[in-house]
């Protein structure tokens, strides 16, 4: 594999300038801007194939996702995503999943108006690391450690769709054509919510997104916020209607729980603020409801109808078997 | 494997603020401060078992290397280095390796002065990537494209040690023990020449570390300078005396020029400036000598003892085979 050939036709045409760069692929390093009045928020993820994805996926998939679940953290700090670096390893440098990468990556690139300033190409077992770079006003960023409790508890969208979606690749569920296909779609081109952290910046205490599952993740938040506890209404967790025709009212919870790869946020706001989350959010596009509070009792507990049910959950392990 | 165990475990007590972090690892992502005067230069490199390490290398020196290659590429634009963000691909969650790896990362860490900003551990091949960040004053970066006809061609350092030290290691070369000790240490513990590339702000007209060997390194500096060429003293190649007892003429010149993974620095200074290289280098603990001109040419030519000479470089691979 020549490694400049391959950067040269394929990643240099998709590293054409952006925000604040003075420099992009082609030398030994990037040279970017922050403006003064900004920080750089920084976040890095590796998509492996076979455990993130399957070998035989189709790499543009891969690409936008490994781009799009990069964002997603940058999304929870209340970031502007702007520039990002791709490492690729590869068994070989075959042009045909070269150019559908790529294209993939240009898709992602687009829509998400990021630059790329730096790549690598390598050989060896499929995979791909990503570091993404965005900027956010000093001071502004959300973070995972200011929850309070007494705060609401927030999600963003509809949860469990992507796992559900894992579960269809892998024959553990079935469901019908058009239920099928918005699941995958989920599962392999999730959205960032970059529009939803910028607006929560003057209004969230704390932000994460769900990448590993709602409650995994939740618990980072509770943890670094002092140990807190959370009660979570099992009745509000928002779920799509592909996903609940497909399940009992158990297996949904477990999907919108503990499903992972969800990427949507999960954020707290102070008591007297809940009511002005839908107005917050109402230009970027997506919706987000309150499914609990935060308490002191340093555990999660689940509600039912207003009463405390027991679940016990699998960690999200994407498909590790 | 449990992610966020191992990140807590081994990362978390590597990640100790540092200059310019206002949040390091923890969170969805850093958040870092790039003072107003200076800008951001990033780059990324990853380290596949079974191309640029063997499975079975100490992981000590893996971590080690992965830092240097990337703080090489710092260097050769002439920034200190700051941050880093790596992500670690293992088959397993292995303790022995993670430590050992963990301590190699610290002491790369420790002696560049770097902080760890943040990082993923996934389940996979074994595989290392990382993004390093420095900073740079506005405007003084050292960049691949502004060599000019009649500058001067000079090298840090001695070159083809590393590839000697891999030669040994695949029993392509043979020496005495002392000899090996240092060939091996190039090849696994390569210094990047971060004060060497501080110090050439002002005075090199262009600059890249060795990584594919000399010639093809130079050939990005004569290409991105606008196709020109250089004639090089095959008699001026700085190489050790480890390397001169080796082998002959012929074969040393190959280990210099094409051998690859030196992390010595290539830059070009003004005819003017020649005089002045080693002044500039005197505090940075490394020497450099001319070996060049760069000329209209658009080719590379070779002088051994003022006549011109051929030779049948073969590009550097890594150790594919």
């Amino acid at each position: 594999m020549r490694e400049f050939e391959l950067i040269d036709k394929y990643f240099s045409p998709l590293s054409t300038g952006g925000r604040g760069v003075s420099l992009g692929i082609g030398d030994d390093a990037a040279i970017l801007n922050v403006p003064d009045t900004h920080q750089l928020v920084v976040t890095t993820d590796t998509l492996a194939a076979g455990t993130h994805f399957f070998h035989h996926d189709n790499p543009t998939d891969v690409a936008w996702k490994a781009v799009a679940v990069n964002v997603s953290d940058l999304a929870a700090m209340g970031a502007r995503p702007l520039w990002l670096t791709l490492s690729i390893t590869l068994p070989d440098a075959e042009e045909t999943w070269l150019s559908r990468f790529a294209q993939g990556l240009k898709e992602a690139l687009t829509f998400y108006d990021l630059a790329l300033v730096g790549g690598d190409t390598v050989k060896g077992p499929l995979s791909i690391s990503v570091t993404a770079f965005g900027q956010v006003p000093k001071g502004q960023a959300l973070t995972r450690s200011s929850a309070k409790p007494g705060d609401w508890i927030f999600c963003t969208g509809t949860l469990g769709d992507a796992a559900a979606g894992l579960a269809l690749l892998t024959k553990k569920l079935r469901t019908d054509e058009s239920s099928q296909d918005y699941l995958l779609e989920r599962f392999r081109r999730p959205a960032a919510r970059v529009a939803a952290g910028i607006a929560l910046r003057h209004i969230a205490s704390a932000c994460i997104d769900i990448s590993d599952g709602l409650i995994a993740d939740l618990r980072h938040i509770l943890k670094s916020s002092g140990d807190l506890g959370a009660r979570i209404d099992l009745d509000a967790l928002p779920t799509s209607k592909a996903l609940e025709n497909l399940c009992s009212d158990v297996e949904l919870w477990e999907f919108a729980l503990a499903g992972g790869e969800d990427y949507e946020l999960c954020f707290t706001v102070p008591e007297d603020a809940h009511d002005r989350v839908a107005g917050v959010l109402q230009a970027s596009g997506v919706q987000a409801v309150p499914i609990g509070r935060v308490t002191t009792s340093g555990d999660i507990e689940f509600l039912h109808v207003g009463q405390p049910v027991r679940l016990a959950l699998s960690p999200w392990e994407h498909f590790e078997t």
